[in-house]
């Protein structure tokens, strides 16, 4: 296997240095967007704001603002108006990590190695910054920055509440929290397990995806490609997380691996095996290409990042 | 004195059976329209959406629905839509219920004399269920029932995420934990606990207040009247809140009085001594009907209002 491995890491570097190019780019303008929107303030109040800056300039891939600025750029919308509602869902996401990591949900310590919210503030804090974040960012969305049509503006506030809500991240955390713990009664199995992962991260790629084409007023069977494109995107991305946490090293992942299956959790490497759950990301990988045919050259660095997700080592 | 308890008994219920009346209509209409809208469903995600029902059903005195009902109706603006602009700010106002009663915040088990979200199902459902309906009423804002002009929408939506994020209640909410545990260093004065309301509770009231005016396209000096009188209303409202947990009898709140005094916390009471605090909620009470003289008989229930809140028991 040595060989192959060589040949995958040439291919890799070949093929990923313009992804990463564009992902270190798109990261950085995001971070700076975020820390206008949530500029810091002196007032007692100010404290809440630090944390919710703490937590939403952590860094990470900023998977998602990339996904909307290069699917915005698809339909020429203005770079400047995707940036903003990039920072809008990563301001999503941010919470959802926020409040996912307090010692009645998950109980992290450590993210991105360094302290998790609560810790480096305190449980009220972290929860309240949670809070701050999820309001904030449909506040950056109802105004004129993210686009300049108010139906348009209404149209991503209605998306994003809807993916973020008890119909997607917010039920799907609650189906994975019942699941942990036995609340269901049984565990998940393949169908139920997608579904789950479908509605906890899958609903807010999918809207990473399908802002570009709302915000262009894209025609409908566009829209529907990126939309069919981020489903296998995220699932894919998904799968290659359990594998990941099977066969990562704590080096690579900046985290323990092996905690879900310590934790003795319901994975699609539980359920499928590891060769089985490799196979389904690489499928869902080329799926999510195919979804892209109707798209030219401007697609590559979409295509790019299905084919990064399943050959990522963190 | 017993002169005065009878004067002022006959007067409450001569003043304030129309008002009783109406905020009963109110009450019974907005429950309906918030189970509407948060349907319970049989997926395993349902145990957060009964978690948001138990909430949001759980009843009180629908303060701010009134207040944005019979704003708009004096700018005659559809009852429906009005509805369900004042189902999505009680949304958010029993998020705040909901967040506020964890074990890492106030550490509530009791709310209207049933067991707070937490204790009813366990922390981390709470926590989601909180999430869930700060997120369902920016969804709901921005839908079509809320308004048929999408500019409006954007409106209503940035309007109440400001007042509820952290420049308003999270940050309100933010100093006031400070406060209460010596972050901050020392305990606040009056300015500064004014401040802290306006921003904790003063805001949402003020936004109850104002879609009204936005929704029927109001010129900008009655919008500014309501603003006015909301500023007022919320003030008196909260002062009247010390005083009658100072004074108030148990049967009387549905919960434990002195809860405030013998936690040592700051209040207008401790401040300004129980008449003092009465006299200036008052004055505000005063002012607040003062800013309401642009308004003919159709703010009658308004006026009663701000008479009734402080002047009640509980």
């Amino acid at each position: 296997m040595p060989d192959q491995g060589t040949m995958s890491n040439a291919t890799r570097s070949e093929t990923y240095a313009p992804l990463a190019a564009a992902m270190t780019e798109t990261a950085e303008a995001v971070s700076a967007r975020l820390s206008d929107l949530i500029p810091p303030v002196s007032e007692p109040e100010g404290r809440v704001l630090d944390a919710m800056r703490y937590s939403a300039l952590a860094g990470g891939k900023r998977l998602r603002p990339f996904l909307v600025t290069h699917s915005a750029a698809l339909f020429h919308v203005s770079p400047s108006a995707a940036l903003t509602v990039a920072a809008a869902l990563e301001m999503v996401h941010t919470y959802s990590l926020v409040h996912d990591d307090l010692p009645a949900m998950d109980d992290d310590d450590l993210r991105r190695g360094r302290p998790t919210c609560h810790k480096q503030f305190d449980e009220a804090t972290a929860i309240l910054a949670g809070d701050g974040l999820l309001t904030k960012a449909f506040e950056v969305l109802a105004g004129p920055a993210a686009h300049s049509d108010p139906a348009v503006r209404c149209e991503l506030v209605w998306e994003l509440a809807n993916a973020a809500g008890g119909h997607g991240m917010v039920g799907g955390q609650m189906v994975d929290l019942m699941a942990e713990r036995g609340h269901g009664g049984v565990a998940l199995d393949v169908p139920e397990i997608t579904r789950m992962h479908q509605m906890k991260t899958g609903r807010l790629i999918t809207f990473a995806c399908v802002a570009g084409p709302i915000m262009g007023k894209a025609p409908a069977r566009m829209r529907a490609c990126l939309n069919a494109y981020a489903r296998d995107l995220g699932l894919a991305f998904q799968i290659a997380d359990d594998v990941l946490d099977e066969t990562g090293s704590a080096q690579d992942l900046g985290k323990t691996p092996g905690k879900d299956a310590a934790a003795g959790k319901t994975t699609f490497v539980s359920l499928l095996g590891l060769e089985g759950a490799r196979e389904r990301a690489r499928l869902l990988s080329d799926q999510a290409l195919a979804h892209l045919e109707v798209f030219g050259d401007e697609a590559d660095l979409l295509r790019a990042v299905a084919r990064y997700v399943v050959e990522r080592k963190n």
